[in-house]
């Protein structure tokens, strides 16, 4: 890409035009070497227009309803004056039974004009799970989008990295019979700031309740989020629209209230360090891991340790030498 | 250390001599360099005596009574016969309060024969925290302790370290003023396969028979052990000595399952590949974080990630290329 092109991008980002910010995501999405140095001059120009953005991820197991709310909720925004972009987190490929694509899952926010959709990035990116997603974010806010919607399916680990790019995070979940609470995984309340317990309706409505006030029962005994507060529990209809002005208003109130008191910030930069240094990690690690000296050894050194013959100690010396010598 | 001499003290070890087991642990924690090969020969040959051993972790908050708990249970396990060796992880030396060290806080096993009590580590250890303590788990089953106690004060990560070296984990909890249950950090509760509330007697009876039915109803909430049983709720008084028979049948019940099952020997397969990578990224990243020219940049490069200036992703490249010149 010449310096034109680029200046060009630049500046179709900056003034928000949709096609222009697909682009720059695609491009900072893409593994080709030839693209890797206006990637990160494009990055390079964009950080720094977060300032009044508010970064939230939606997660919840399938079935919960997330494009549903989302569709909702984005809308909210979009009342409220805001521009709202949706990003989604999907390391594994969950999400391959969705043939008809995010667009079509979205299906009223994807005709507003002052929303930007973009479907899952594929899986096994380079450089992490996430990291391409967290690029995302930057480009949107520079695109003008302040309000940016990050979805994830709840598997634990997910959640993590969103919690390390978001400012606040909604968790969806369906009051069911009885094991609404059970087999929850490890992190996937703790990283939520807000739980909304989504298709309260009909039938559904005195399960919802139910599972509501067990949860609240339930909330004190889990650890607070780092901020000092509890996850407060709404109960909605993305279907039928209800609760859902009640979700965006408690979003925008608590995002508010973190931001005055310097904590946003704190917190921003936090994960910006996090992600340096989880970066340098990821590639010391791959390199070493890719080094043919230490693969040749890897296999019959790991067996050796699980048989119990070396100590993993004796192991991890092995292969650190093998991959000094040269 | 001679051939000789390691010959000599191997031989002690393995017949069981308090003192050679001693010095074997010391040798092993040693950072002298002229150290590093003996104390690798002699975990060399002392790995793989640990088939019938059970490794217990008992963690709970400084005031819950670990000491006297150990030292009661130490007591029930020689009664059936076994040999008990009791160890600590204490990375940040929260326990330097003890001025009279373990061997008077635990002070009818210390009288002993059949038990070996080890004071913490210091802190500090080169090599990562647990490490050394993971070791000497190796040289304490070479000499023939097959009930290895693990203590920790509760902290969420020390958990995890001790949760990687054993086979079981307890949880001493004191029933409090309506608050047992608050506070209790990420991770603590989790890594639990018995929760013993102690201090049963006299006043406390009535709060801690409260806080075993709150537990016992908020257990189910939240994810179950790996092996697929949540922890069970135990009252005792290791001061009264009530309660501690009940602990031991139960640990030694649960073992017994988890090992006829095949789930044990996984379990520390597991735990024994990920020291083995757990060790590398250590000394990968440590390695690289004391690279001169790593140094040089890595103060700037971080204020400026902090400060918004450079992508966080464009900081780790920029230390990445640093490290790499030659």
């Amino acid at each position: 890409m010449t310096g034109e092109l680029m200046d060009d991008l630049f500046t179709a980002l900056r003034a928000g035009d949709r096609g222009a910010l697909a682009r720059a995501i695609t491009l900072v999405e893409s593994t080709l070497d030839a693209d890797a140095v206006p990637a990160r001059e494009l990055l390079r120009r964009s950080i720094g227009h977060g300032g009044s953005s508010v970064r939230i991820g939606i997660t919840g197991i399938p079935g919960a309803g997330k494009s549903t709310l989302i569709d909702a909720l984005g809308l909210a925004f979009i009342r409220k004056g805001h521009r709202v972009a949706v990003l989604a987190i999907d390391p594994s490929g969950q999400r391959g039974g969705s043939i008809l694509g995010d667009k079509t899952r979205m299906e009223r926010l994807s005709q507003a004009t002052e929303a930007f959709i973009r479907p899952s990035p594929t899986s096994g990116n380079l450089g992490g799970v996430g990291r391409r997603t967290r690029e995302a974010v930057v480009l949107c806010e520079a695109a003008g989008y302040d309000r940016v919607l990050i979805e994830t399916v709840g598997t634990g680990q997910n959640e993590f990295t969103v919690d390390r790019m978001t400012d606040l995070n909604v968790l969806l979940m369906i009051g069911g019979a009885g094991d609404d609470l059970q087999g929850i995984k490890r992190g996937i309340m703790e990283a939520a700031d807000l739980i909304a317990l989504n298709k309260t309706d009909g039938a559904n409505l005195e399960r919802n309740e139910r599972a509501a006030n067990d949860l609240r029962q339930a909330l004190p005994m889990l650890p607070p989020r780092e901020h000092g507060q509890r996850p407060e529990v709404v109960l909605c209809s993305a279907q039928a629209g209800t609760g859902i002005e009640e979700i965006q208003d408690r979003l925008e109130r608590m995002a508010k209230g973190l931001r005055t008191s310097g904590y946003l910030g704190r917190r921003r930069s936090e994960q910006d360090r996090w992600w340096m240094r989880a970066t340098i990690e990821e590639r010391l690690v791959s390199r070493f891991y890719s080094d043919p000296r230490v693969l040749q050894g890897l296999k019959g050194l790991e067996e050796a340790v699980v048989n119990g013959t070396i100590s993993p100690f004796d192991a991890a010396d092995e292969l650190l030498r093998r991959s000094d010598r040269s």
